[in-house]
């Protein structure tokens, strides 16, 4: 109910270049017909607008393929990746991956590095950042103009400072100042799964919906949660963390210093208790595992009876409280067997008054893949781009 | 990261207009410079709106008290309540409030009535709603312009459908549709804890606050967050329901189907039971007994003991998942002994990973007292007329 900024005349102008750059962005070529349809605006301030945009260079026009109807065919505005390219950062626990990407969200190239304790700190990470980020645009010959970074952490948005991120031990890391101090270009610094909210919103299984949460398990677990159609963030900059939800009374005791947190219930080092195996197993032992047990759905139902129980009551919580149309289920808990996805996603729909309020909410897994905290990493370094293209 | 409408010049002017509105109405009578200032526009934008709606009758000028500062005084543009008049509902389990509310949200009349188990059902509530509607914007010669009804409940906001109210026993009722028939204005229909929350930041104890979360304990257990400045809303049109939070695993069946919901362990039935009475203890009799209680801090801390780790557990769930700024604590929560709700404050931000990222969610009681629902359903009311004042 905050007033929204007032729009004076000559803001409209730039507001609207920004309006159907963002929708070229994300949802690729489109038809001057289809765009002016889309912004509302008619096809006169459509063709100056794309006019100016293919003369900066920022948009290419192009004959579609013949044969798509009959009569003369509308020519598709196509966005030139190359006009503004981001880097991307998504710094997990294990594992550092870096990409540079081009206007429409494609990937022009990628490095990526392993990490263990001597290698985790934040001054080697961020030196390595800086030198694969060098290499990588020399290699490619682009230039990024902004950067935006995955952080498995608590972190403040308005200056990228790490409050906490317990799996990597940082405290209080300056990460978007020291990075942009060095790269000269704007840093956006973001909690891994808000990310990976914004990614499946844009370009994933939440496409099309204004109401989605994304709860991802991995070492930690998160969620990231969009509302009519954007990030929701708490106060001071700092988003929810969904991990911490107290889950157990009197459970385990979690770094966070609550105790029966969503993380410590359905984690990674959970979900190896759940399989009997000791909480360090790597990953791949993790999966076979899973695999295997996949195989027989009676088996799976016993041995992750209580895991899913957990799972089942916090996504209970996150659809009563935040009443998504659609829930995007990322990490591990896109390999748990299907059978018990299934049975889950049955459990939430039958004991969440909000979902049989809304006639069921959707429980999906991921469409992004292992790349979903990049492209969400690439979308906030573009969200501050796009008005400057 | 949806695209904003966008502005046309024309449609600039009126969006001045409302914002100049909403400003008075919400942050009462101010001067043309301090206006100018807040929205950013020049004196000449803003004498043209403020002549405008002088002319109109909406606003009038006023020279303020003398002795206020030296030199010639600003005028004070007030906003004129009968310009726009609203009928605000608040419709309780127990407990029907009407009132006639201006603009500048003053309340120009009231009225209330009881309800038990036969007035209780829909028919009776809207014949009541629409018959005391017509006395009493009869006695105050006024004519509201639309309505908003605050129902303890689940509710579909886009055509004000009751889906749920389980303490009412209501299933399904088109509450909005069946009062805008008779009643011929817009009728606006929202969940009470989401009210709640619109009106402590508009007018209560979250004012100046982006992102707050109401929570309200009374037979049921509600919560409305305001996210951003504006209330934060599921898919669907459903809002969250904080109260259907499993708190408490293999805890209390709960009406929804769920068991050890937050609202079995912190409502009003929970409450008798942690004071030693019977669930159906009349409200005035707990409050005297939580008055007495008040006066023995020990007594208090241990016999609230348990109530108290359920609600500290549910508010550090909020504050994890939603990250406010600061929480407001409404209905019986606002009448728990002080001693109590410090050691529960003390914990919650102890024990929030978030509030301790954030230096401290702080935890406040409800500025508004028994009409923060009435002066909420009018803000929703006031929402939808205030660009056609």
């Amino acid at each position: 109910m905050s007033s929204p900024p007032v729009a004076r005349p000559d803001e409209v102008r730039r507001h609207n270049r920004t309006t159907l750059l963002r929708l070229l962005h994300v949802g690729g070529p489109s038809t001057r017909a289809a765009l002016a349809t889309e912004l509302g605006l008619n096809r006169s301030t459509i063709k100056t607008l794309v006019d100016g945009l293919a003369e900066a260079g920022v948009v290419e026009e192009k004959v579609p393929r013949p044969g798509r109807g009959a009569g003369r065919p509308s020519l598709l505005v196509l966005p030139q990746p190359h006009a503004a390219v981001v880097l991307a950062v998504d710094l997990q626990v294990e594992h550092v991956a870096i990409a540079l990407v081009g206007l429409g969200g494609q990937i022009l190239g990628r490095n990526s590095w392993n990490l263990h304790a001597r290698t985790r700190t934040a001054d080697e990470v961020i030196t390595h950042v800086i030198e694969s980020t060098r290499v990588l645009a020399g290699d490619l010959g682009v230039e990024p103009v902004a950067a935006g970074v995955s952080v498995p952490g608590v972190v403040r948005r308005a200056d990228g400072l790490v409050h906490e991120a317990p799996n990597l031990r940082w405290t209080d890391v300056a990460l978007g100042d020291r990075l942009s101090a060095v790269l000269r270009i704007p840093v956006l610094v973001a909690n891994d799964a808000e990310l990976g909210a914004v990614a499946e919103h844009l370009r994933g299984a939440a496409r099309g919906s204004s109401d989605s949460v994304y709860v991802s398990a991995d070492v930690g677990v998160g969620g990231g949660v969009i509302s009519q159609g954007s990030s929701l963030r708490g106060g001071a900059g700092y988003v929810g963390e969904i991990g911490h939800m107290a889950i157990r009374p009197g459970g385990r005791a979690c770094y966070c210093g609550s105790r029966g947190c969503w993380e410590t219930e359905i984690g990674e080092a959970a979900l190896c208790r759940a399989l009997g195996l000791p909480e360090d197993t790597p990953r791949g032992v993790i999966l076979v595992e899973l695999r295997e047990l996949g195989l027989d759905a009676d088996a799976a139902a016993s041995r992750l009876a209580e895991y899913a129980e957990w799972l089942t009551l916090g996504l209970v919580n996150v659809v009563n409280l935040l009443g998504p149309e659609l829930v995007v289920l990322g990490d591990l808990l896109t390999v748990l067997p299907e059978s018990v996805m299934r049975a889950v996603a049955e459990e939430v729909r039958g004991r969440s008054l909000v979902s049989r309020a809304a006639g069921g909410t959707r429980i999906v897994s991921s469409a992004l893949g292992a790349d979903v905290k990049l492209l969400g990493a690439a979308e906030v370094a573009f969200e501050v781009v796009l008005d400057t293209v």
